[in-house]
């Protein structure tokens, strides 16, 4: 029987964007369809009938939700490219700034730039202190996965293009060059790496995207 | 060199918990480091500055924090007692479930027992809908594992001592017997098994410290 694989996606989620990087590093074809978040299709709601968010990942008719868990599912099931590090000590570690990013950094910067204005300095600081915590990670390496990207890279994604869209559609600015030299010298070199280049969303589109789903005018 | 196994955790935390009865599972020897939350010590403050919170167990001098990940690394590093399936879609399965537990259906329990009055009849239903599709998904198995508990099993255990700890001191109703037949035949069976029983704290101490934790008197 040939592999059915197919993806459930939508071009401005950094979510889905982790998976499309994944099976590209894997070099594994699939079948892309794009949901409309607006109104979504039957077959995402057949699939995720949970929360009814994408991505989905459907291997041979198996239905595969959150992008974490996918990210696992991908690097178990096909050989080639390794996502997670080999040692369980350092798969361990990945594992924890990959949740660290998603349950702490992502909603503190949310927080930052399109939370309510009153909570708005306390929430900058917030999100500062934890993309310091992310900086220091780094160390010197070229990526957190070392010389080539890995589990923590893509899941930090939305710290290459969206976090630059957040910043310029909320007037907020969290990530300067300043302030993170090593982050900011790693999201180039990340948005950089063929293999997630060719997956990233054009920037305007989704400045202008972000800017309209969460509802705050551009400074 | 003889391994050094240590874990550092508060006899109230669910999730130190789960932590006890993977290792008991495994049959595993280790050195068990109580901690004061409201005096923490600088062994907690050395090994996890980041949120300074239980469980972290410390193995060969390394920190591993966050239940789930060290869940992870305990199945990886020890033999015997498989706590994740083997089969990787049913891994995932496993893991998207464990996942819903922490992000989802613990928050709302939360909400519904100690949240803010006004909103308490909205949490009360949006938590029992969770149940419902954990009820769903234990369809007709023993435990979530299957005929042995595995990882869901082991991440649900706040189901089974602490949402009666939390019932009893919120006075709220959450999991009953005629609405959860089968998550309340699984709380009993779990609760039974003695790597897990040996290693549930007091129940009324629990209540108690529960109560006087989340500050909402008994009804």
């Amino acid at each position: 029987m040939a592999e059915e694989l197919s993806l459930l996606g939508m071009w401005a989620s950094p979510f889905s964007c982790r998976v499309k990087i994944a099976l590209k590093l894997k070099v594994v074809q699939y079948k892309y369809v794009e949901e409309d978040l607006f109104n979504k299709s039957p077959l995402l709601l057949k699939y995720n009938p949970i929360d009814k968010k994408v991505p989905v990942l459907v291997h041979n008719g198996n239905p595969l939700l959150e992008s974490l868990v996918i990210l696992e599912y991908i690097d178990e099931t096909w050989q080639g490219y390794p996502i997670f590090p080999k040692d369980p000590y350092e798969r361990a570690v990945a594992r924890f700034w990959a949740k660290f990013i998603d349950d702490k950094l992502l909603p503190a910067i949310r927080r930052a730039c399109w939370g309510e204005e009153k909570g708005r300095e306390k929430a900058v600081e917030e999100a500062t202190e934890l993309l310091q915590l992310l900086e220091m990670e780094l160390k010197e390496k070229r990526f957190f996965g070392g010389e080539t990207i890995g589990l923590v890279d893509i899941v930090a994604d939305t710290l290459s293009l969206w976090l630059t869209s957040f910043e310029e559609g909320s007037g907020v600015e969290l990530m300067t060059r300043e302030k993170f030299p090593k982050l900011s010298k790693w999201s180039h070199e990340f948005a950089s790496t063929s293999a997630v280049k060719e997956n990233l969303p054009p920037k305007d589109e989704l400045t202008v995207f972000l800017k309209s789903l969460f509802g705050k005018p551009a400074k």
